[in-house]
């Protein structure tokens, strides 16, 4: 008996009956591919009751079964496909028998791929990002806000439960988001996410190939990158290769006794969190355990990529989902905790497919010189070589906000903290490739960082579109959003629904109604600084050059053979006179800037600028 | 008309009368030089009235004078002579003519060296170094006190004034730090440094080649070197290249317009101490240039070491210490304000010239990515080579004087902060070479640091001599030596007199008498591990695994193939039991350990060991 597979993915159920025995096939994954890919190789995880019974066959022309890799697990099997470059795209039968008899055939798919695939450009400096939370941003689609069978459903009086946004609400504002000035949208995890609480946060993956259907479906995703196109908004996936949720389809029946760390132990076993062991000479190999193997949270088991199957299984998911849905980039959670060699060859493996590519992976530290590690090109003394191209620029971000809230003090000017954070760019192999951001889903929200001070607030702003790397804003910062006060960093309150997202919002922030002035303020200073930086090359790849902190006058230029931006941060609270002269090795034959968010031209002739207080001026030169 | 010269040094006064017409020699520095040296050119700087009219002509076998250097003032010549490695030792008269006829002769020497002096062996690891500020150390002749011509003379009652310690009363006490197992001695500096106040620093060099008279002559340095090297301790000099004193002889009638930076500011300059440009990537040439060029002090010209001329006299007059007073390192003050090029120069030229030998540079920042850029061997990204073998670990001792102060805390352990700056190691080619401590002239006196907490105190000990890197202690740390309490950071209270170094002192550090029983403990504690770190080569070079700290508990294993030595700190106040087993891969096998400091064994076979509240043990493991 034979089944022609028409869905797209996976979630298949087959019954089969064959000489008298039911066989289930529970999953095939990845359910298709694609032809040409650079990889030559291609693992196909197989899972249903006794599957390790029969024996799969195929036949095509460019394609071998070059291994079947039974397990412990008699439910599984591992396909190892070979596959000419040159092949024909095409679907072709693997045939499952058992003593020589068909028990069940899989249609398999070797898709075409779309043009430019292999070359697709992923986000740069070019770029500017905005971080999405998707069940807090906007409820496209009010139908899929609870879904039988999944466990946790819509509850909008709970902070920490799903609020209904979707994937459909993110499509309806691409339109927005694009006038705003993002060219690039980093979603947090839309994949199945199937837990009893706190589900919409989505980092706990329940199935790797399938967008979880509170969020709409894969198809819907197929959408949501093709509208983002169109718009010129590149989709970044939030990927995870650390863990996945003790509620994945696989946590039951489990392929193997090592596809988890710590899978026996008794009582879950946390990681240390002590990230600094991967680098650190002096580690005992007790401590480098307890970070990698040890589990995020007890609901979050942790994947042992030292295993092939597992490693195999993840990097191929990562790609398909690139191919597939024709992303523009990925985000890699907690970067530092799965097994480190595998993060190398999952990073080298995507960016062999695509070289043009871009990642950039979250290390949540301060050290530059941890942070820097991980970038590519970086030589690291321990012979760890890393094929990350960019990072979360962590070390800028909670300098910025320390620079912001201090009291200034007459020997040391605030910001000479953030001015030496960035002196050590000389660490990384490419801080141009950094994603600079004030706040994310894990921190304050800026305005809370700096208590709600407006003036320090947009200081922050000018200073993320000034400085290098690929600035990234948060939704609702835009609008000056802000969490509870006394506790900023709930993620609760700062994961607040987007105002306009939801039918009867009193507010729309995407509509700019029923706003405050001052959030109307912060959302056009956004816009402007946002849809500037878009259009000057001085910013994106331009040179930087700073000078120290002095009197609590900062000063940072931007510049190519084009355009030439001047940066000025004052952080007295008082009126300052600026002397331009120190700046003179920029300045020679400048005579004017004209300040990119209100237009106005200031006329720098006379040698000196004045800057209110508190403030920070973005000058075009001229 | 000739004159032989047969005093060592230089500061000699040629009048010679030639032809009706009157030439004075001032200076000729150096004033010998030594035959077999390994760089094959030497320039000497002639200095006296209308010098430039003469010249100059030699004849030796194996020496030829290259070139004759004319300046802008009429008052110097610079003679290039290229030296056959081969030469003889021994003298050779320079002929200054007018006019082809003989004005005076200047009998130079190249000198035999010392055995071994190309391959003398700098400190290392192996020592533990003994930081003395001689002016407040001892006075081992009281008739230098004051004397004639030099513009400060003794006066004890100033707390910044000149007190009378000399190099006699550090040869004095030569047993005594002997005794206490210091292996080597870093004397602050002790040129000639005519100044009219703070003149006992030494800091402001008013003469490169000769010891101030107030601590004794060249000759009572060469005698300090060799009664040093009989009981095992090798000689440090403090040098600086930085800058000279404004009361320098050549200030008044500089060789080029170009000597020193600013040389013709109206006003001082002042460097703007922001040495963190000489490794940003994005830096303006202003601020490398104030940090380089700016002077340190109005006192303190800023030299030109971009004039080659300045450049090979700091350079020789360095090589020249080491070779004449046998010296085992040099500790070279303000390493990254000179000319960083020259710097580098500078180091390749001495090691070149002494192999095995050994420099510390002070690079005074606690980030660790700024500090371990001058070490060599580190690739730098903007392609500066640095030849500098070692450095003062600022970070480690900042970090842990942090550490000992920091209250508990419930979420993270205090030892945190210093096992994370130690694993930022993987910075440094080579950490091992680092010198630690925990005071010196500049900072606070640990005792004074930790608020005069005992215990405090006694970690911190033990922390440095467990560590990786060359252990150094400040004068008066062995007894407990505080300062002002209310300010900790004034140089005249942390620099006090040491005890027992003048006549007529109530106590006597140098012979216990009359300490008080916390310092008569804090010197037995030093001196019990200082010997025990000289007897074992696990502290010396052994390699060392430290354990994430928690529960206030920080566990670092020092170990060779000979010997295991365990540390363990207990920040906590209260008694902890130590579980050992988080230690299993350090202790297998091990029975007991010994406390080194009092001899007492402890069982470790019962899995766990009981520590003191605020304590630190170090245990020879067995």
């Amino acid at each position: 008996m034979r089944k022609l597979f028409t869905v797209l993915l996976v979630l298949l159920q087959l019954h089969v009956l064959a000489v008298g025995k039911k066989v289930t096939i529970d999953h095939i994954e990845p359910a298709f591919w694609w032809a040409g890919m650079q990889h030559p190789t291609l693992q196909v995880l197989v899972h249903g009751e006794a599957i390790s019974d029969l024996m799969p066959s195929l036949s095509k022309e460019g394609v071998v079964l070059e291994e079947v890799i039974k397990v412990e697990n008699p439910n599984y099997l591992f396909l190892n496909l070979r596959i000419d470059q040159a092949v024909q795209p095409g679907k072709f039968p693997i045939v499952f028998k058992r003593k020589g008899k068909e028990v069940f055939t899989y249609e398999y798919e070797l898709k075409k791929r779309r043009e430019g695939a292999a070359s697709r450009e992923g986000f740069s400096n070019k770029d500017i990002m905005y971080l999405i939370t998707p069940d807090r941003f906007a409820n496209g689609n009010p139908d899929n806000d609870s879904v039988e069978g999944m466990r946790e459903g819509v509850d909008r009086s709970n902070p920490a439960g799903r609020h209904g946004g979707d994937i459909q609400g993110i499509i309806d504002q691409l339109d927005y988001i694009q006038a705003m000035g993002f060219t690039a949208i980093w979603v947090n995890p839309l994949l199945e996410n199937n837990m009893e609480k706190y589900s919409y946060h989505g980092y706990a993956t329940t199935d790797y190939y399938k967008i979880d259907p509170r969020f709409g479906t894969n198809d819907d995703y197929l959408r949501l990158s093709a509208e983002a196109k169109k718009r010129g908004i590149k989709l970044i996936m939030d990927q995870i290769e650390n863990h996945c949720g003790s509620f994945h389809w696989w946590h039951d029946d489990l392929p193997t006794s090592n596809w988890y760390n710590f899978q026996d132990s008794k009582e879950v076993i946390y990681s240390s969190h002590n990230r600094i062991s991967l680098a650190d000479p002096y580690t005992s190999q007790s401590d480098l355990k307890m970070h990698s193997d040890g589990w995020f949270d007890t609901i979050m088991p942790d994947m042992n990529q030292r295993n092939p199957l597992v490693a195999n299984y993840l990097i191929q998911n990562s790609i398909w989902w690139i191919e597939y849905a024709d992303l523009g980039g990925v985000r890699q959670d907690t970067y530092a905790y799965p097994d480190a060699e595998f993060m190398a060859e999952w990073s080298k493996r995507i960016m062999k497919e695509y070289p043009s590519f871009n990642i950039v992976g979250e290390e949540w530290t301060k050290n530059p010189a941890i942070v820097s590690r991980w970038q590519k090109g970086k030589v690291n003394k321990n012979g760890y070589t890393s094929y990350l191209p960019s990072l979360m620029d962590f070390p800028i971000q909670e300098t910025l906000i320390e620079v912001l809230n201090k009291e200034t003090e007459p020997w040391k000017s605030t910001f000479s903290d953030v001015y030496e954070m960035l002196s050590n760019d000389f660490l990384y192999p490419d801080p141009y490739n950094l994603v600079v951001f004030a706040d994310n889903h894990d921190t304050p929200r800026l305005y809370n960082a700096v208590h709600e001070n407006k003036a320090l607030f947009k200081m922050g702003l000018v200073y993320l579109f000034s400085v290098r790397g690929i600035p990234q804003i948060y939704y609702g910062t835009e609008i000056m959003m802000s969490g509870d006060v006394n506790n900023p960093k709930d993620h609760s309150t700062l994961r607040v629904d987007m105002p306009g997202g939801w039918a009867g919002d009193t507010s729309d922030a995407f509509k700019g109604k029923g706003l405050s002035d001052d959030a109307k303020e912060a959302q056009q200073l956004i816009k402007k600084l946002a849809n500037f930086r878009k259009n000057t090359t001085a910013l994106q790849d331009g040179k930087l050059m700073h000078f120290v902190p002095r009197d609590e006058i900062y000063v940072m230029f931007r510049y190519d053979s084009k355009t030439k931006v001047m940066s000025i941060f004052n952080k007295k609270t008082d009126t300052m006179e600026v002397e331009l002269k120190r700046y003179q090795e920029q300045l020679e034959g400048i005579t004017k800037g004209k300040d990119v968010v209100t237009g106005k031209v200031y006329d720098l002739s006379k040698g000196t600028i004045s800057l209110e207080g508190t403030s920070a001026l973005m000058l075009v030169l001229e």
